[in-house]
C-alpha cells in the first residue's frame, strides 16, 4: 500500500529553531547560530522557487551538539551546515542538481 | 552515496503544531484540536519507549485545511488524526507492528 503513495515533497527540509539559554548544557541549534542559516535557506528557497521543496521549522531534532542540523526526508540525509556558502551549496548542488553535499552531512549517534 | 546512510529513526514523526487565531482564513491544526492528540502521542511514546521512532514538534507543514497534521518519515505518509483512538491506533499498528493505518491517511494535493 505504501507503494502507492506519491511523493508530496521532493525534498522536504526540516531546520531546528530549538532554542536553549547560553550556557545551558544539551546547547542547542539557536545558540549555535541555527537562525542567520535558516533564514539564508528560506531567503534562497523564496527566490528561486523549487515547488519540489518544502521547508518546515522545528524544535528540537536531539544530536544537540552537532547543531545547527536540518535533516532532509524522504532522503534522511542530515546536514550541519556552518556557513552561508555552505547553505548556497546545499540549496545548488543538493536541491536544484541532485547531488548531496557530502562535505555537510553529519550521521547522528543515537 | 546516499544508499550507505544510516536509517537514524525508522520512524521519524514531524507533528504540526501551528496556532493562528480564531478565525484565521488559513486555519491552523492548533486551532483544529492537534495539541491534545500530539501530547497523547508524546505520553504514548514516553509510556512505551521505542527507540527507532522519534517525534519532532513543527511549524506549519502546509495543508493547514486537512489539519492536525502529521507526516511519518522516510515514508512519506501523512496522517490526519482526529481522536486519541486515532493517535493509539498509530501507535500501536503503524509504529510497532508496521502497518499503517489506511484510513488516516491523507494525501495532501500541492
Amino acid at each position: 500500500m505504501l507503494e502507492e503513495l506519491p511523493v508530496v515533497f521532493k525534498y522536504h527540509v526540516f531546520t531546528c529553531f530549538q532554542q536553549r539559554p547560553p550556557g545551558h548544557p544539551r546547547g542547542s541549534c539557536t545558540t549555535s547560530g541555527a537562525k542567520p542559516l535558516w533564514d539564508r535557506l528560506q531567503a534562497k528557497l523564496g527566490a528561486q522557487p523549487l515547488p519540489d521543496v518544502s521547508m518546515t521549522a522545528t524544535g528540537c531534532l536531539g544530536f544537540c551538539r552537532a547543531g545547527p542540523l536540518m535533516v532532509v526526508y524522504p532522503q534522511g540525509v542530515w546536514y550541519a551546515p556552518r556557513t552561508p556558502e555552505d547553505i548556497d551549496e546545499i540549496v545548488q548542488s543538493h536541491f536544484i542538481d541532485g547531488n548531496p553535499v557530502e562535505r555537510l552531512i553529519i550521521v547522528p549517534q543515537l
